[in-house]
């Protein structure tokens, strides 16, 4: 390289999304970057002119050491859409005018579906102006749902942390004895794809037999089904724990926490905001059976434990960021680096570049063949998927007890 | 010993009540126990007969260590409390016939204060009847809240897998970027003692703010300061987190989560059950500023999480069970032994026993002068106090990237 490199992270953060940005910054240095920018808050902040240079940050190795251990996004994420180009091109010529001063010759941008939409833009301007500024795509999301990825940086870490928290939580409710049985449901993540949900399949293994049910987004919620699962497990065992995902709907397209109070908010890029789904679910099963229960949210906390992060999940999000950069190195624009997955045991990884038009906007939902045919469980190819992204440990550097982070004052 | 020992789990369990079930094992077995029973859910299985022998779980050293690191009651727990004695003298002469049946010497209870009520109703009815079986109670407790011990186990586990997720959620939250700014409220357990919300203040550090404000239960709650100093933070920097215990209440006496909906379930020891202060918080600080909210409950999450333990907490945890055995097994009843701190720097705690009639039924509050004085954080005392006890890990046995656990088949 022999120019400058900027990066933003965009959308909702991971517990390895810095891992990446590491990666990144790692190897524009190695290639030969005279500097790397990072952007404050994405395009956003961009657009304000608010960016920093990396080395001030990243001044030796522990310091890049301790951010691929840091979770959520070091330079601030957005959740900001561009307009389309016909639309609005004074923005464009505004971002481009910035990216020249500051002698950029590649744009990296850590994000889901929704950023790569900004990579889509931002490479159709350029080709359109002729700009030689090279636009790459870096994936990065918890809900594992880009299209043409075996998988997403992000998600690994986030399944270990559901597994393992479920299982912690089916041996506490195992451990309570309540006159009419205890029933938990946790929530997860996941609009529309159920990855995360499915990964509550982890907690099952020789020494625990699982959640009773899981309920993917894929497919319809079929509460008499549920209520039966329910009462079969509170008569055996005196307990039952359920994992469901927050976007769990009705035969009638209706998310299941509808039933209670439609709460109609949605965020910038429309989509509906969800809480609620084990609550409610809870307060049926309540009134219902009559037994205690307990409504689990993982909320935040499932994209931010990298206290529990895979060191798979870490080591690739590395090295998808280091890929992303001699992509543009090389030449490539308009496209995002991919994971195709060449075995599963031993597990084999490469990464790819695809057109980014292929991945804006898409959404990769869980096969039907790999949920049950009841629509209760994933299958034994789900479990096979998730397990080697899962898999190794990188703790923490913990000072005085507690994971040190690193930090943009 | 010459006879055997009997030990039972109570209330609600821990990430290390195990690790004390490990410590009462290995002790007995050294100190000459032939047998060592365990009660299955407590007081109230022994009274049906249920009871297994532990050898046939913990069979060698690698199972002691597996238990040392599963979380929740290996036995099962439960919430029972005995009738006095002169109101059902029955119970009584019904579970010392089944002790005496299985030539107890030793009944080890580990429990709160209110398992402790249980080892003082049996040493008591032991002395009334000229029983020579020794009733020794083993603190545990995430609560914190047993009178006259410095702490007790669960506790420092709990308190480090508190102040790791809030700084993990203030990670999240300061690098989320909305108009009207984000507010976080971290529900905390605690319904009468501060100790577990105190310690969200273990995420401040030299990368970390901390929270922006603790609420403990301790003191009434002031809704204008808080909208004050959300409003503050909103306005500063665009996110705030906030820890609030459960337990919070106004000045009238009334739970804070009661403005919302009150809800009457109580547990089978009179405690009001309580839910959704942060979410009611939530609803407040959305109407009002029009922020981003988000409502997370730590829930079952804090006291099942031994994927996070604190290495000193799970050490004493075994260390307080062994001496519980040590005292009856040297004569002792009556009692629950008690951590005595000697000093914080190095970190020195002996054990000590302790009459079970000064801590039954007791609870240990906060002290007002380790709150700050307008009640909205701890002070330095406080987190002196909290810090040696988070020292440590003892990451699990990870198998196929899970913990694993020992499991009662």
């Amino acid at each position: 390289m022999k120019r400058n490199v900027i990066v933003g992270q965009s959308g909702g953060p991971t517990a390895v999304i810095n891992s990446s940005l590491a990666g990144v910054y790692n190897t524009a240095i190695e290639r030969g970057a005279k500097k790397v920018y990072g952007m404050r808050h994405g395009i956003q902040g961009l657009m304000k002119g608010d960016y920093v240079d990396l080395s001030k940050y990243i001044k030796n190795d522990l310091d890049s050491e301790i951010l691929k251990r840091t979770p959520a996004a070091f330079l601030g994420s957005c959740r900001y859409k561009l307009p389309e180009i016909h639309e609005d091109k004074a923005v464009y010529d505004k971002i481009f005018a910035l990216l020249n001063e500051l002698d950029i010759e590649a744009f990296i941008y850590i994000g889901g579906n929704d950023s790569m939409d900004t990579i889509k833009k931002l490479s159709d301007y350029a080709l359109l102006t002729g700009s030689d500024i090279k636009f790459v795509g870096c994936p990065k999301t918890i809900d594992n749902d880009l299209a043409l990825t075996d998988h997403t940086p992000g998600y690994g870490s986030a399944a270990k942390y559901i597994g393992t928290s479920v299982k912690e939580i089916i041996r506490d409710a195992a451990s309570q004895e309540y006159a009419h049985g205890i029933a938990t449901v946790v929530e997860i993540m996941g609009r529309d794809a159920g990855w995360l949900a499915g990964s509550a399949c982890l907690a099952e293994g020789e020494d625990c037999d699982g959640p009773d049910a899981i309920y993917l987004p894929e497919l319809p919620f079929d509460m008499d089904l549920f209520m039966k699962k329910v009462k079969k497990a509170l008569d055996n065992k005196g307990y039952t724990v359920i994992a469901v995902s927050e976007g769990v709907r009705t035969t009638d397209g209706k998310y299941v926490c509808e039933g209670e109070a439609g709460t109609g908010f949605v965020d910038a890029f429309g989509h509906k905001q969800l809480t609620g789904t084990a609550n409610y679910l809870c307060q049926v099963l309540a009134s219902k059976f009559g037994c205690k229960t307990r409504a689990i949210e993982l909320s935040t906390l499932q994209r931010a434990a990298s206290h529990l992060a895979s060191r798979i999940d870490v080591i690739e999000a590395a090295q998808i960021g280091g890929a992303s950069v001699k992509a543009a190195d090389e030449g490539t624009s308009g496209v995002m680096v991919v994971f195709e997955r060449e075995s599963n045991d031993p597990y084999q990884c490469h990464t790819a570049v695809k057109d980014v038009h292929k991945i804006a906007n898409e959404e990769r939902l869980v096969p039907r063949k790999w949920i049950n045919k009841e629509g209760t469980y994933v299958t034994d190819e789900f479990r096979t998927y998730v397990e080697p992204l899962i898999q190794g440990d990188l703790w923490p550097i913990m000072v005085g007890g507690i994971p040190r982070h690193l930090f943009m004052k």
